[in-house]
């Protein structure tokens, strides 16, 4: 059976139907904000200052005289469920790739703020001891993990590796990066001070669904006959092409620094989709007047759930992993230091003074600054 | 029911039996630090280098020229399982606790490298959306943080607050911090290499179990007819008791640098008990002459298990919760200083040439090398 045979279901299926609820979240993670946020003053004591407008960015930046230091903590999510699946269907780990997924989920955050990665820490934690006893998984976690920390140049510290039975559940892992980079020369500091009117915006390929939208796609796979195993138009299954593992973007924006590019701001396009790009907080138009291709996944995963474009591309990153604004001399640079890189890239809109919005032309779609609060 | 009328039970309960195997972590763990060891060689690309002797130790250390850079993650463990007890049986929410105790957990180990920590960054991982609905309980989290955060002088960077269904089970949190801290001036770096023989052996005191052998302290309860709700000699529960958060240790170490005392070596005082302080991988003896004070949690804890002595004194810190390996001249010195920080301390015994072992003569218990294999 292939894709186009699946008939899709009559009702459409939102993110929020797919069980993640951030009514419940959101008023604990603005009480922590503000804790959080009042804490900035106890660098003082030892000399060094926060970059007040690194609160609410993906990483954290504090200044400690010669250079910015940066860190962040970040969770793989629920794909590793997916890899599960996927290894019982077909008896092989999936967990290289996962590991490549959990590291991306920190690299890719950190370097918007125009870090380089120095130091990753694993936070591997099991729902037993017993989790580490399946050799061919563990040793493809650790193999994965370390192809990808090669991949973006950064020393693997160490970690914790717990067994925590009564709180990760039997059989599973929780599994999370922590990083920390260094911003130098601090002229790489990316926080959007630097973002206007007349900046390009060039969009960095995805490989797939990355690691954001995944209780969506599992959840659709109650709906499909042949569920993880259902055929994809290019041939391969749909929980293969799920776990495609997220691009790593940090030899792209070490590249660049090397041709002498510095983006005015970067946004890693993660949970909300497309309305990532509406994360700086200045009154600007994003017009995108070009859209990457959609991995064969994505555009299955929009089919099956109906959702219609503005749907999709307000929940799930529709081929553009990451966003570069950058200087309008810069732009086509920027897509060929990226392509040099081995990742596809797009000069796909422009900055614009005007109304915070989000305008793509090429699907006539329209999100605004009511579409969403991200910080 | 006192404690004195609850009759031990007639077996020994070990640590093995509470459910932590760690003969199928290790081969992992082994190989995992065997992949991360191979990574370092990608500082060098930046300009910077690891600090060898930092493999193996509590935290990772990376030379980035003006100073030392030291990071970390480090999990709770299950001590978020008493805490979620404690509040069906007393309605109270403990989780203000149990923030200190994850924050200890990063902040005690990153000081032991001589770091001064400065940010820490949140890792909270419910089992549903719904974990964080329960406002007085996520409110007590994010009060304790923060005061954590104030004891020790650090910015609370962010984080991640994840709902992972199906990872993390229902009704149930997963807790972990990284921290990230600097080693400045570069003499304030400890990993080892000043220790020898003549250093005096400082031991802070611990508030109770902190946050090791709680599976163990789990395990326990379903011995005692009163469960968390037995009363102790002091008059506490055990519950109670066993919620005493983690001493943060920071104070003390900043504070000696301040007073210009600069420790040849840090151990802090986790899992495998007093064993931690063979951790050093030099041939040295460690004699201790006196001990401190046995918390009253943690000599319920043995008498229960009918642990002796040596077994107790491998498992739990028995009053220890850290360990400051200094010139036999700031001896006393460094007793005064923590004392002024508001913990207790003991000079409690000298390093001496000799075979690797503790002995502990108070007790006539000697550990040797081949009780453990800490690195």
């Amino acid at each position: 059976m292939s894709a186009q045979d699946a008939s899709p279901p009559a009702t459409t299926l939102s993110y929020e139907q797919a069980g993640v609820n951030y009514d419940l979240i959101d008023p604990l993670k603005i009480s922590a904000q503000r804790a959080a946020a009042a804490t900035g003053i106890h660098l003082a004591a030892h000399g060094f200052s926060e970059v007040p407008a690194s609160r609410g960015e993906s990483a954290y930046v504090v200044d400690v005289g010669p250079f910015y230091l940066a860190s962040i903590v970040e969770c793989l999510g629920s794909k590793a469920l997916v890899a599960d699946e996927m290894q019982k269907l077909t008896g092989r780990s999936y967990y290289d790739a996962i590991a490549q997924d959990t590291i991306a989920m920190a690299i890719n955050d950190l370097i918007t703020v125009g870090a380089t990665p120095l130091v990753v820490q694993a936070y591997w934690a099991a729902g037993g001891s017993d989790w580490f006893g399946d050799a061919q998984r563990a040793q493809t976690l650790v193999a994965g993990w370390k192809r990808a920390c090669d991949t973006c140049g950064v020393a693997w510290g160490g970690g914790e590796t717990p067994a925590l039975a009564g709180i990760v559940e039997g059989g599973r892992i929780d599994l999370a990066a922590s990083c920390t980079g260094l911003i130098q020369p601090k002229e790489r500091l990316s926080v959007g001070d630097r973002l206007g009117p007349g900046d390009a915006i060039v969009l960095l390929a995805s490989s797939g669904i990355h690691a954001n939208g995944l209780s969506l796609a599992r959840k659709l796979v109650e709906r499909l006959p042949q569920g993880y195993l259902t055929p994809l138009p290019d041939g391969t299954t749909y929980g293969q092409a799920l776990l495609a593992p997220t691009v790593l973007y940090s030899p792209v924006t070490e590249a660049l620094f090397k041709a002498g590019i510095v983006p005015h701001y970067c946004a890693n396009v993660t949970g909300h989709g497309w309305r990532k790009l509406l994360r700086h907080p200045a009154k600007l138009t994003y017009r995108m007047q070009a859209i990457p291709k959609v991995p064969a996944v994505l555009r299955f995963i929009q089919e099956q759930a109906r959702q219609d474009d503005r749907e999709a591309y307000s929940t799930l990153n529709m081929g553009a992993g990451f966003a570069l604004f950058v200087a309008e001399k810069d732009a086509q640079r920027t897509v060929d230091v990226a392509q040099a890189c081995g990742v596809e890239a797009l000069v796909a809109g422009r900055v614009e003074a005007g109304d915070k919005q989000l305008l793509i032309e090429p699907l006539g779609i329209r999100f605004g600054d009511d579409d969403l609060q991200l910080r």
